[in-house]
């Protein structure tokens, strides 16, 4: 069944203003590295996935699923297996190019914010479904969805003045699939450490791309 | 160079408080089929673009471009290459069981929004950079990134009460891409009608996934 959809209109003077005021702040968005260990409200967190799980989706599958991790020992075994692939993956996988378009981010296979952090966001996207009578229902396009539910729950985060790294960690997929028991159709995308900053935080002092060398009209 | 980060940081009332209104707002986003042919100023659809500019990328490649299109006959050349790739994926190439699991969507290879919108928003990822050199440069994560820029494009037109819906034209890049003259190493990764909903706009009558199960906390 189909239903009427009339969504909030407002002025145009509105419609500029706001457009503004969400650039401005998505614009004070980094990735941040130095996360505080201070404690977050759970229902804070809860808003943001529920705000990710508003995303369209291919075909309306909504194929993600969002492992929250507050508990200190599971944050720490996340680590071990993170840092134990990303030292590999430094040290031989990635190619001394890649390593070094990574330098200047000053990023390293030593992620401390893994135990600091209050709570790890690990992003899971479902390549497949089960249907009720056990057979395999196909996720189209389900990547490209569960990152713009990403996308969604950075702006979620960013709105709330909490921040994260978004990261996909390389090769840790199997492992952090196993220990946090996930089911064979759901593969690890994103792992997002989700805090307030670190009191002495700093960021790498990237640039942005201008408007002008992102967008053409035609 | 590293620089200091310390973002605007809210009571914990007011972040709560939101994280509410954020989630009431981006639930309240519908993917629409039905687009108003009434003009949008181009301020805002700039800004849009700038928002979704914010994005992190991998490594800070910034892998995206956004072509607005708002020339009429450009427009219609669109539609005519999109229908009839759409038309043939329907008919030939997507399979039964796709088709159907579209079938609640009602959406079909005609796509009368093309012509209708005031702006389709063709977004490509570029697939590798080239250095000053004329070397190429990986773009890692590249589709990731531009997805997650598009969901915050998404955030953003939804922010000021605009419509589209997501799509991923079928083997419609490569003429698309001639199309518009974009070069080899972008691919067209989504197509976006923008604009006012139609005043009888409806939607397919689909419920969203509670938070339960999309959300696991250990
Ligand atoms: C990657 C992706 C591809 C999509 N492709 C199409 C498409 O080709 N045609 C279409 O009508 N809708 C498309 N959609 C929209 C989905 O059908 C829609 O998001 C889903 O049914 C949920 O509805 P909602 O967005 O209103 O919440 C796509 C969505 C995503 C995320
Ligand atoms: C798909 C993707 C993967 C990323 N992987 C990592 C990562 O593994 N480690 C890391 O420190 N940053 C990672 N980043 C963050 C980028 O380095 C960062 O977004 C970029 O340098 C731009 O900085 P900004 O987010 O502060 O604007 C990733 C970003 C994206 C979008």
């Amino acid at each position: 069944a189909h239903v009427p959809y009339s969504p909030l209109r407002y002025p145009e003077e509105t419609m500029l203003q706001r457009s503004e005021e969400f650039y401005t702040l998505m614009n004070q968005r980094r990735s941040v590295r130095f996360i505080s260990p201070e404690p977050v409200p759970r229902e804070i967190i809860n808003n943001v996935i529920r705000t990710a799980g508003t995303a369209p989706s291919g075909a309306h599958t909504e194929p993600w699923t969002f492992v929250v991790v507050s508990d200190p020992d599971m944050k720490h075994q996340i680590r071990l297996i993170v840092e134990e692939e990303e030292e590999m993956n430094y040290r031989q996988r990635m190619g001394e190019k890649w390593v070094q378009d990574l330098a200047r981010l000053r990023t390293n296979w030593i992620k401390e914010y893994l135990d600091v952090a209050p709570y790890l966001i690990l992003i899971f996207k479902q390549t497949y479904g089960i249907l009720p009578n056990g057979k395999k229902k196909t996720h189209y396009y389900n990547e490209i969805s569960v990152s713009i539910s990403c996308g969604i729950l950075l702006a979620a985060l960013q709105n709330v003045g909490l921040v994260t790294v978004t990261s996909t960690p390389l090769n840790c997929g199997p492992k952090l699939r196993l220990l946090l028991k996930r089911p064979a159709n759901e593969k690890l995308l994103m792992l997002l450490p989700v805090g307030y900053p670190a009191s002495d935080a700093t960021v790498p002092d990237l640039k942005r791309k201008h408007l002008d060398d992102i967008m053409l009209h035609m």
